[in-house]
């Protein structure tokens, strides 16, 4: 029996691997001897780098960058297992827990350090990146990025501005210059893994709907909106790439656009790009179960987040998959209707959610092993529910010639005498009789 | 597909009927046409009477008793379904919430409105009584109650005793009259639901363990533990009947053994009385699974504790029994050794454990949900196996002969053709790979 046990991590308590291990302990206490395939997952938001670097035995990365306000930072990034893949999140140079909340400004804020990190990677050697844009503290459209891997911004008088960018300051832009993008970026491809849909401008664009968490005031929020749009007129002029109205052009304060616009990045759901990065659908073939879950499972989850990935996987191949959370939402059984097939909580009673988090490798282990009893308590009724079909096939013939011809009909199968018979006949008549269980099971 | 559900009730929450029907609704949704039978169970304890009633479609009866300290009182017992058995619990006349706190002695309060309680059913027609002796705010040796049913006690200078005699009176008692008891106790039989073993004196004893949570000082417990010696004395002397040392005697302030010593009891652990009064055992003839709960499993429900109960009925005839606990201890999955085959909690997550009541009926539906739909994946695991594992013996012919050979063998199982031959082999076949499937899913 192969087991793919492909959990989401736990929000500040478990990683992905963590999670998956304690899942694989519970499930041994009933299954000794089953095969568990551990792929720690992720949804593209915190957390994946530690996923991707645990799934495919990467490592870590560590580079000194431009934080959103100018100062020096350590950046960690992934190197996937193999070298040529690197996973990075935005956040880790330009997010917003490196600006203390009463120094945030967007007008200033520059993603100049997700620049500098990329080309760190693409300088290593990496040839592919997948990077995670969620928590960013910056709105300058991803020009700051756009000028570390040398795209030079020109002002009106033909200069080129060489400050670092915020979001501020992009009306001055005039002109965009490619000719010095480093080549390593032409050379790459760059994957982001963003989950949200809103444009780069207007109401539900970028400045508008995430300024205000970035430390933007409603004026400050007008002027960002402007900006960005400025900047978007001058790149379709000067790049001939329209991105205003591109789905997810106003992630991460624009950072969607640039990297469209700059890099040829393309955008996809975060699990997708990870259900990729760990090929989770090559470990599906020849699997018999999925188990996979997050910290709370809710309604959402069948929405993007890493269960809907892992189930989207798992029932291409006709994998049942199960979803285990720290806890589940009142509405969690919502995701039956969209893929799920089972569900189970870790936290087995009312408790503090300091308690159930303490706990939680404990609780995880004993829903893992919750989990495979009731499994296998199916398993023993459908084995039963065929038995007793066989059984009363078997007792429905005629009660007259149960004697002799009874006999002589088991002489007939015996193995060595009509290997072929015996096992046409078995093999054609126990698929129905299947059928027929299942029907019955089903009652 | 027949479910048998036969939970407990959830303390001061709900009835174990309404238990059972949340459960059920939650099944239904992935079974939606299962036979479910509900059987309301309880251990004994509180909730007895009720899900006694419930479960054999009886009614509730009101009777005026005495209290433990002489006040009259409306007692409720159950008449079960059929009019032959009564089930009560003594607290309902002689318990301790009848008696303010600061009020509370042991040496005063008598079991007198129990005996009472006891002729009324008895009047009333019931031949057999079902009594649960949990909860009592007397320590009398049951002299109250055997006053009530007829029995007279002599004193020193040979006068009957006419007050209602309290634990601190026993010492008067010189000489046992069993001529007056009442027939009706005579031609009936009373079965005492009774989980402790505590003999009747002595550290262990009556007094001693539970004189305290009844008001006694440790002075007036050496002299209750003093007075029930006397007593058993006198009744083994005069009745012939050695209870001091009998498992149980001393359980409700010598009640066990009044019981036996007067009226002929026999004691049992209450999970089994309802087991028997509900004919659980018949109910379990041709289940597929059995379903029990509590408010709270933990490693002490495997023992005594009704879903034990319900495991060992239905272990008995090889149904899979599955607890739902409203909540699941840190030890719950303790009870996997000990009969319990599956465990689920119905609160689903981190929460104040009044939220957790307030919204028990849902999380019980979701629960029983998430219970059928593991199962569910359990059946369709070893119907893909057993249809795997057929697929794969048939694709072992050798090769060379898989053409007309095949088509032969095809033409022999026709069912017209040769239906014994075909039933028989599939059936003997169906059973060797049955076990085969079996092997193969516990790998």
């Amino acid at each position: 029996m192969k087991i793919v046990i492909a959990p989401d991590s736990f929000k500040e308590n478990l990683t992905s691997m963590e999670v998956a291990t304690e899942i694989e302990a519970g499930l041994r206490r009933v299954w000794p001897k089953a095969r568990c395939v551990k792929i720690p997952m992720a949804d593209g938001g915190e957390g994946t780098v530690q996923s991707l670097v645990d799934a495919t035995g990467g490592e870590f990365v560590e580079c000194m960058v431009t934080a959103p306000l100018g100062e020096r930072v350590k950046a960690v990034y992934g190197l996937l297992g193999g070298g040529r893949t690197a996973v990075m999140e935005m956040a880790a140079a330009s997010g917003l827990p490196l600006v203390p909340r009463d120094r945030r400004n967007p007008l200033l804020a520059t993603s100049y350090g997700t620049g500098e990190m990329l080309l760190h990677a693409l300088r290593g050697g990496a040839r592919e990146i997948i990077i995670g844009i969620g928590g960013s503290a910056t709105n300058d459209g991803g020009a700051g990025m756009a000028q570390a891997l040398g795209v030079r911004f020109i002002d009106a008088a033909g200069n080129p501005i060489t400050e670092l960018l915020g979001g501020g300051m992009l009306e001055r832009v005039a002109r965009i210059d490619m000719a010095g993008l480093q080549p390593e970026v032409r050379r790459s491809t760059i994957h982001v893994a963003c989950d949200v849909t809103n444009p780069l401008c207007g109401p539900s664009g970028a400045s508008h709907v995430y300024g205000k968490q970035k430390g933007a005031t409603a004026e400050m929020i007008e002027t960002l909106d402007r900006n960005l749009a400025h900047l978007a007129a001058i790149v379709k002029r000067d790049l001939g790439i329209d991105v205003v109205r591109r789905p997810g052009a106003g992630a991460a304060g624009g950072m969607g656009a640039a990297l469209i616009a700059f890099t040829g990045a393309t955008l996809k759901r975060g699990v997708e790009l990870v259900v990729e990065a760990t090929r989770l659908e090559k470990h599906m073939q020849g699997a018999t179960l999925a188990i996979t879950g997050e910290g709370r499972v809710d309604f959402q989850t069948a929405f993007g987040k890493t269960p809907s990935g892992v189930a989207t996987a798992a029932r291409r191949h006709g994998v049942p998959v199960i979803a285990i959370g720290g806890g589940l939402a009142d509405d969690a059984a919502g995701v039956f209707a969209h893929g799920i097939d089972g569900l189970e909580a870790a936290t087995p009673n009312a408790m503090e959610l300091d308690v159930a988090i303490r706990k939680s490798r404990q609780y995880l282990q004993d829903a893992g092993e919750r989990v495979a009893r009731l499994i296998a308590i199916g398993q023993r009724m459908a084995r039963k529910s065929a038995a007793d079909g066989a059984r009363k096939a078997a007792s429905k013939q005629p009660k007259k010639k149960a004697g002799a011809p009874a006999a002589k009909a088991r002489a007939k199968v015996r193995p060595k005498a009509q290997p072929r018979t015996a096992s046409r006949a078995s093999s054609k008549t126990a698929r129905s009789r299947s059928a027929s269980a299942a029907r019955a099971a089903r009652r």
